[in-house]
């Protein structure tokens, strides 16, 4: 399916004008950055790179495509559609790479017609991805290790949660409940059990109320009865549906002390989880882990460390990035013919020139500063520290140029979280954890 | 497509289990509902019900489906999804309907079965959708009647965007820059002009910093020219790249005072529209309009609206539900076999058993009350008062019943607005503008 009309509309009225008068065969460099972090935020994750290289090559105009554009492009715009492809090369920071305000994201390199059509494609898939891998890496650090399943798709457009649960897949989650995701970037799809299925073994015949806690007890070992005929004593029961302690009593009363996990959705999630592995300790399942869900976010993951929770199930806060749903990044034209480029009038400069980054380190390991300098330039860094280029190329002539696998990406934000300083890890509000040096090119 | 991935595991599992002891083929009811608003609002709009229906057809299993379910799913579940197609009923509320906390937005009837693995569907569909509605609709109102565009695909995922301009257009938008949602949908496209096609027409052969206003001057009525070559002078100009002041002046000196629009992007927008009108009424160019647009939200807006600012450009706020990406509602169990079911433990409780709802009216028009009352029931309403039913007929046996154009949807949204108690319109945090009135039925 094409992917070409995800795409502004201004984009191809500017590309008509530029074909118009020449322009459109310039060669420029786009860049994208983001002018600064979602507020209070200490680093940010790149993510969505390898789906926008993916994503290439579909942006193409077939028929169909050029139809719905018919009414506003003129027969020489449409000509130059109908022969699109990408030839461009692109360089960027990996994906799960750390950024910072200023960080070099991504540069396309090509034609002015080839590249400015790519703006809303380049900047959708990645402020969104980036967005979700940010907050989903605030997750896993709160988490220190305990397994994280994202499970907020029902929270987000449909085809998002593909996105998010790959972005979190990335930043550290151990899986999601999306099965899309699987099948498109086998990201493990993970599961328990919801409210509905308890309440579907409800059964008529309505007791007094004296009577209605023997009842649903009946009802609640009928579904756990069900679930564990399905799926074995391996599955994670849901207790919460009428009373937890009992819930927890007759989930090891059906599947014994061999139960696999427990999940807590509402209430005191400490206090709860505390009750329920004492219960579940006195009654010999000691193995069995507890899972809990509902409105958590890093903040509340944190807070949680201290409990003997096992698993954290995470929806809404990690689809939605966590109050930040957008990296705000930009798609700004650089360079013409080798002319630096920008914006000069206030609040919202760019800086011209194509770009290259560097991040420098101590010899620990811990990082100290971006340093984003024009392409081509040798800035200078202190001496003893560890310098790494932070760019690599994407593609090459319209080609993607390496694989771009999700396990590489995981291992790149564990490792920068890794080499952020210690105060760069806190979840409360600050700056960025390090600077960006940028050096200007000469202006014009 | 089939769109039959975008689910969660679990519902799955819980198909699996609730096919082998038969549970899977009781009748039930599940419903759609927010507890709350997001946090301040004081009405919501309800938006992706068409989209919803419309997705029921591509939810089905084909080959690739199932094999990608066969780790999990055991063979009398995949013989089941094979066939599955949805063949029960859906009602709901109509989209553009105002909605209120504890509104039944929509309720699907069917087996357990067929409804269980429409969770996800329907609530990634209606809470994206209704969050940028419920959003967009209070940006409208501020606007008192200006055209306001959305523009903000970049900020959200690609396939999002289509839905988030749709649903923008629901809510009042005059039209988005997305070109997909103008194909699938019918949104109108509009589009003005970035700050990337002035600077691309910079030229080499720098001249010294004395000079250089006069040089980007050039740069700029050169790109202006090729815009109007293409577009003609009913086009927007961008007027912000270098100087603001030059830029209009530059604007009028090549378009005449027939010029369509100019588009302010950056600054003290409220201050610059003052400048700008005098600047082109000075000029003769008194009928050409003013765009603006940068970081704009409804409190934005409202406070722009003493000023001569014609058309309205949001992006960021609009698409990520300014504040309240998601409407956070709950696809709820609350029949099986007729017996009303709910969650009873603590927090998080359903209310059981079918519903329907009224909205109760004064003779003028102004809403006073929602009632959510038991399928079949017949609340008491003051007498005097006009009550509405508000759930419609959507689906009958699997099939669409009515068509759901956006024209009638966005005529909704308009009374839905018309109908709010004066302080329900207020862009301040608040209280819902009406209560929810809901009757239970009787207790088991």
């Amino acid at each position: 399916m094409s992917l070409a009309l995800l795409t502004d509309k201004y984009e191809l009225t500017m590309l008509a004008a530029a074909l118009r008068d020449g322009t459109a065969h310039r060669r420029t460099t786009f860049e994208v950055f983001a002018r600064r972090l979602p507020e209070g935020r200490r680093y940010g994750v790149v993510a969505g790179t390898a789906r926008f290289v993916e994503a290439l090559a579909q942006f193409t105009f077939d028929d169909a495509t050029l139809a719905a554009l018919s009414d506003f492009c003129g027969r020489e715009t449409l000509a130059y559609l109908a022969d699109y492809r990408f030839r461009g090369d692109v360089d960027g920071y990996a994906e799960g790479e750390l950024y910072f305000p200023g960080s070099p994201v991504l540069a396309v390199h090509g034609t002015f017609g080839e590249c400015v059509v790519l703006e809303t494609l380049a900047l959708s898939i990645l402020n969104h991805d980036t967005a979700i891998a940010s907050a989903a890496a605030r997750m896993a650090h709160a988490a220190e290790g305990r397994p994280l399943i994202e499970m907020g798709s029902r929270r987000t457009h449909e085809h998002a949660a593909v996105a998010a649960a790959r972005a979190a897949y990335i930043a550290g989650f151990t899986g999601s409940s999306n099965l899309e995701a699987q099948r498109t970037y086998g990201v493990p799809a993970l599961g328990t059990s919801a409210h509905a299925f308890t309440l579907l073994h409800t059964t008529a015949g309505g007791p007094g109320d004296e009577r209605l806690g023997r009842r649903t007890s009946e009802w609640e070992k009928a579904a756990f009865k069900a679930q564990i005929d399905a799926l074995g004593v391996g599955t994670t029961l849901l207790v919460d549906t009428y009373d937890i302690t009992a819930g927890v009593a007759n989930a090891v009363e059906v599947a014994g002390p061999e139960l696999g996990a427990v999940r807590i959705d509402s209430g005191d999630l400490g206090v709860l989880a505390r009750q329920v592995r004492d219960q579940l300790d006195g009654l010999g399942a000691t193995r069995t882990r507890i899972v809990v869900s509902g409105d958590l976010d890093e903040f509340a993951i944190a807070e949680l460390r201290a409990e003997p929770v096992d698993i954290f199930g995470v929806g809404t806060s990690v689809v939605t990035g966590s109050g930040a749903p957008t990296a705000s990044m930009v798609y700004k034209l650089v360079e013409v013919d080798g002319i630096p480029v920008e914006k000069r009038s206030s609040h919202k400069e760019s800086h011209g020139g194509r770009k290259q980054a560097l991040r420098v380190a101590k010899s620990t390991g811990t990082i100290v500063e971006e340093v984003v300098y024009p392409f081509g330039g040798n800035p200078s860094v202190q001496p003893g520290m560890i310098e790494r280029p932070l760019m690599v190329t994407l593609v090459r002539e319209g080609e993607p140029v390496r694989g771009l696998g999700l396990d590489a990406a995981r291992d790149r934000v564990k490792q920068g979280l890794g080499s952020l300083p210690w105060d760069g890890l806190k979840l409360s509000r600050g700056e960025p954890a390090i600077p960006t040096r940028l050096i200007s090119p000469a202006r014009l």
